[in-house]
Parts: structure tokens; sequence; C-alpha cells
């Protein structure tokens, strides 16, 4: 008998008929004797309609009431999967965040859990039944209604596998697994039996849309071992775990790209202490985000500051700039749009060497040019023009030969 | 300053514009100084939407999932009404019924509140806030969210006002006050300046829909006096509130009348005691309710019962009698569809004869013949053949000159 956590997202229960299969599923595993935590997303959709209907009574809804509206969406989807569990003679108890236990700050809308008391979850799962709790959402310190912001009910599944020390965490979606690279670019793409926390975080973070890097950093830190897999069909998915050593036979476990990107240059900014904070700390006070960053060796005391930003922040990011580049006596910020970035991440390249070549090497045989690298540990990322961006994928995952990255006899030609 | 209790329903926060009206009343009224509680219910059509959901998965959704899921709508129309107010510059803190410290029994779908635990409500009242209270919902000792059931919104509101010890209860609703009569009906129908608690209840008994006779009950017990109104209008409407000797001037306080009704007669029963109790204990317990029932003296031991139900349980009614009959050796029981119930109610008839006799009167000089007669202490109802109802209660409503019912020179003509 396993305790088993499970997550369906938003288009896994997105109407009746799919949360009649979810139940479908749930009730089987059931069955089979295994205790089931079922935590469940809004019906896809629905957290989107919540917002409109907020913003037509406030022009910027927030705060307690933001999440005491959006918690009903998954209380609703949590009702509803109870339901259609005892329409199959499961016995089922629905749970609000709040209900299961889950203790959070108070920052709304994306409030951190500090803490989980699972006493009333262990109580139901020894009485028989399945417990189905409401995704991304617990309740402060004072008994008011939070939600987790993005990824917020994968968080709830992870942190109650934690807490609960359950045998193995689910997270049900609508792909079934993590690949190579993304298979609507390129089709040979191979799914993953199992990816380290740390490459998954560096494909999250560079554009894998499978989960929130939030989610799997708390992973990471409470070693839950979880399974990406999908609520469509039986098979497999991919284990998300610490690394092995059999991992790092494996140069690049995957290549990820990231659309809607956009450049930002302020040149010949005085090279001096102080001056990459200063503009930096202006850009974050306004809350754009920055993701690469590139500075090169300076010439005269002048260097180039270089850094991309999502191209819906492009505007901002300039107006932030521009009186910083003016007072730092830099020439005026440079902007470009229509850039994607492409990154290829693997552990395996801490003991491999010519990784970077040989990328390289691809883009250069493909004819993409490279605007901006840079490079972490165990990710390389290369910012290119991103008219090229698909045709680059496709020739950087044949020339680390990974459309067979997943298949045994092929881990070892990386 | 007072501390006011308002409650809106359904209609009143229909929609967008809706809800934007009444934070608009709330707001100007918290201007002047009040301390206010606004209760509120889903949105018209919200509640039925939920059930038709629930049926998608389940035959007959009911218990914990049931409530959890019919919560939203009220938790929905509360976040939003928060909302509305912040945009006006208005704190408001909206609670669910659980937040709110209501607790009740376990018995969901139809639950009865317990207690209410007022300091969190205290506290943010203290505070300058409006408090927005999710109607029709609490939390049960085990901490499982409940529903209490039909009117459930105007009982929340009620019970508020009695722990908080309000100076006023407002339930504001889409009609702007209680009538002497239908004004559908009865175009010249009078609205009642003031009415007593048991008057109102014998007119939500006999089918007056403004309130649930539960929660005017509620509120006699805990001697709440509260107004019904419109959100729609700025009119006084009707106060409720425990009799008045001045009341007694006024015989006929209005007339109600209960359409969609079926009459039952089991004939020739044996007139034994324990014979009555055996039919209508099989009845409730398939859960019929029987309101009229009149049962006339025996002819040589054998005595005719007589009793009416709501047409929609007629064949349910049939089904239970039909054996219960034939164990009592009496005759097969007769059915009839097609009737309504007009019931004259008034404080007054304690102290005024001749009441009777000038209501049979009235509906003879109509031609109505009356099938079944019951009377109370301050109410007198008559079964009639639905097809001249509405006449009856314009001929009645005439007989007992309550067109001028509400105006003050007229109350002492009754």
């Amino acid at each position: 008998m396993a305790l088993v956590v499970q997550k369906y997202g938003g288009t896994s229960v997105g109407d009746v008929p799919c949360i009649d299969r979810v139940a479908r599923r749930i009730a089987r595993r059931h069955e089979r004797g295994d205790q089931l935590v079922v935590v469940v997303s809004a019906m896809s959709g629905v957290t989107d309609s919540l917002l409109r209907l907020a913003r037509q009574v406030h022009p910027d809804p927030m705060g307690r009431e933001l999440d005491l509206l959006l918690a009903t969406g998954e209380q609703t989807t949590t009702a509803l999967l109870a339901m259609a569990l005892h329409a199959k003679k499961t016995r089922a108890v629905p749970l609000t965040g709040a209900q299961a236990g889950i203790v959070t700050d108070g920052s709304h809308t994306r409030a951190r859990i500090l803490n989980i008391g699972p006493k009333k979850i262990h109580r139901f799962l020894d009485e028989g039944a399945v417990v189905v709790v409401a995704g991304f959402q617990g309740q402060d310190l004072q008994g008011s209604i939070t939600t987790l912001g993005r990824g917020g009910s994968d968080l709830t599944a992870i942190a109650l596998a934690a807490v609960l020390k359950a045998d193995l965490c689910e997270i049900y979606t609508d792909v079934d697994g993590v690949y190579t690279a993304d298979p609507r670019m390129v089709p040979n793409a191979a799914k993953l039996d199992e990816i380290s926390y740390d490459e998954m975080l560096e494909m999250a973070a560079s554009g894998s849309k499978v989960m929130q890097s939030r989610s799997v950093e708390f992973a990471k830190k409470f070693r839950v071992v979880f399974e990406v897999r999908s609520s469509f069909s039986d098979a497999q998915g991919t284990i998300v775990k610490a690394e092995t050593k059999s991992m790092e036979d494996v140069v690049v476990r995957g290549i990820s790209l990231e659309r809607n990107q956009a450049k930002l240059t302020i040149p010949a900014v005085p090279d001096h202490p102080g001056v990459a904070a200063k503009i930096f700390s202006s850009i974050a006070d306004h809350g754009v985000s920055v993701d690469m960053i590139v500075q090169n060796v300076s010439d005269r005391g002048l260097t180039d500051i270089t850094f991309t930003v999502n191209r819906d922040s492009l505007s901002r990011a300039l107006r932030i700039i521009e009186p910083a580049a003016q007072e730092l006596r830099a020439a005026p910020p440079r902007a470009q749009e229509g850039v994607a970035k492409l990154s290829v991440v693997g552990i395996g390249m801490r003991s491999h060497s010519g990784v970077a070549a040989r990328l390289f090497q691809a883009l250069a045989d493909a004819g993409v040019n490279v605007q901006m690298i840079s490079t972490s540990e165990i990710k390389i990322s290369v910012v290119i023009d991103e008219q090229s961006a698909e045709k680059a994928v496709r020739t950087v995952h044949e020339a680390f030969g990974l459309a067979g990255a997943a298949l045994p006899e092929a881990k070892k030609a990386g």
C-alpha cells in the first residue's frame, strides 16, 4: 500500500467529461489499495474568467478579496471531483486549502507556504477515503484565504507529498513528460525517463513550460521525487529527482527555447564599481524581470552592458534605463525585439568538455548568428534571431544526438 | 452611529452593475458614519448553475461536497462586493461564513446555526471597515463548510443582527416591502408600514414569497426587528417586529395565495384513535409535506380525511396513501389538482369577530366555491378552484378594505 499524492492541472479537469475520466483513474488506483491525496487546479479558463469579473468591479483587484474570489475556482473542482468519485462508489473527502491545514504567510496572490498541519488528511486517509484538496490556496495566520500564485497547485502537491512523506508524487498535465525539446518543434524529440532537479530548473527557467521553477525548487529542497505525466494516457512520464551518478553520462539532457525576448544594450557605460548595481536595481524596483545579463571586458574604461527582458516589458524597461544611462553619461540605450533564447541543459556538462564548441559549430552550420552567450554550470544559453529559432533548435537537438537520448542504448552516445 | 446589518438578495447583486449600485448605496451609508455588516447571496442564477454542474457528475449530489460547491456562489459575491467598495474608496473586509464565525450543526445543505462568534466582525468594524459576509453558509464543529438551505442568507443576516445587537437589520430584495396582497394580482394592494412576526409567518406559510418562515421565526425568537425593502429604490420598506397594541386595530393585514396545490381525500376512514397518525406518519416518512388537513365529524364511525400537498408531490402522496387506505379498509383515495389556497391573515382577528363570515360572503358574491376551510388564531385559509383564485383574491382584498390599509387614516377602517 503506497501513499500517493496526485495533482491534476486545469486541462486535466477542464470539463465534466475530463473530471469524470480523472475520477475513474483515481477510483481504479484506490481499488488497488493505494492511499490517495489528490490536488486539483481550477477548470481551465475559470481563473481567467474570475479575473475578468474582478476587473469589471475594480480596475486593479488585489489582496484578500481577490484571493477569496480566485480560491472558488479550485474549490469548485474539488467539490465536483469528490462528487464524481462518490458516483463511482469511491469514498472521497473534499478539502479547501485551509481545511487541508495549509498555512501561508499573508502575501495575498503570491503567498508562501509556512507550514502544513496534515492531521486532518491523515485521519481521512485512515478512514479509507480519497482526500481531494483544492490546490493553489491556503490560509494565513489570521484565517484569511490566500493563493500561492502561478504554479501554485503543483506547489500544493509537492508540499503535501513532503509533509505526508508520500511514496510517490504524480503531477498530471496535458503533456506526457519532459522531452529533450518541444515535440511540436522537434518531431523526433524523445521523452526523458528521468531528469535531475537542477536540469528541470534550468529547463523551466529557459522556456520549457512543463512546470514553474518554484515548485521544482521546493521539491529539490525537500527531496520530493515526482513524476510528470499525462492524465490523457497511461504512458509512463518523466521522473524528476536528485541527480544520480548515471545521469552524468548524458552530456545534454534537453534543449529549451524561450521566444518573445527583447535585447537591450547600454553602450559605453563607465566601468566603475556600482554601475551595474545602479542600473539593475532601478529596473528591479519597477518590477521588470531581467533574464540574461552580459557585460564584456572594458575598453578604455567603457563597457557595453546588454540584457534581455520579455518583449512585453521592453518599453517599460527602456523608460527606466534611459534616464539612468543619461545620469551615468553612457550612450543612449538600444533595443532589439525579435530575439529568442536557446538553451542546452545537462548536468553532464560538468564532466564533459567541448559542449559549447559543439553548440556554436551546430549553430554556425545552420547559418544562425549568436548574439549573446551566457553560461552556468549546467546550461549554455544563446540569444539568436527569433526567425531562425526553430531551425536552430532542430539542428542543435540533432547535433547532440538527443533524438535517442531517452532510449537506453543511446544514453552512452551523448 | 448605528450598527446596521444589511442583506442583499440574488437579484440585488445579480450582475456587475447591480453589485456596483449596491456598493454605492453601502458607501454612502458608511460615509454617514454607520457601522455596516453586509450579508450577500449568490448572484441570481449562480446557485442553479452550480447545481446543474453538480448533477452532471453525480445523479444526486449531496453532503459535504455539494455544500463546498454551493458556498462558492456567495463567496464570489462577497469578494466582488468588497472589491467594488474598495473601488469607491470604502474599506471593506470580505468574510466567508466560516470566517465570520458562523458555526452550524453538520446537516449538510440544511444546517442549523448553533452559535456565532462575532469577535472578528467586531474587530474589523472597530477598524472602520465595512464587513461583507457570505450568506447561506457556515462551518460545522469539524471544520466542514455547510449551507443553511433555502432562505439561508436572510437567516445569516438576522442571526448576525441578533448576535451583534444591531440597531437595524435591513433585508434588501427585489420588492419594496410586504403588501396587503400580491400587487401583480391586485393592482391597488397597499404596502404595509409594519407587520408582526406572526402575521409575516402566516403570510409566508400561505404563499407570500417575500421571506422563508424560518428566518422570520428566528427573528421572532431573538426579537430582531427587521425591514424588508428594495435595493432598487430608496422607498421605505415594511418593518417586521413584535406585535404592538395598535396593530390589533387592523383586522386583516393581508391576503396571500398559494397556487399549485392538490387535494387528496380518503373517504370512509374508520374513526378510531391513531388512524390519522398512521396516515400522516407514513407520508412524513416519505418526505412529502402536507399543508392543510381537514377532518370532519364522523358519520356512523366513518369519517373523511382531506389534506393538501404541493401539486408536484401529488403522485408520490397517492402512492403512499393507497396501501394505507387499503389497510385501514377505507374507500380508495381521491385526488384533485387545480386548487389553490387563499388565506386572510391578521392578528386583529383575535379581537374582532365576523372575519370568517365576511370572507365567505365575499367569496360567495364572487361565485367562488369553498372546498376546504382551516383556521388558526390569526389566519383563515380556504381551498378554492385555482381558476377563480385571482378573482377571489381581488374580491376578498376589496371586501376587507385593504387597498387603503397602509394609509394611516384607513387603519381604523379595518
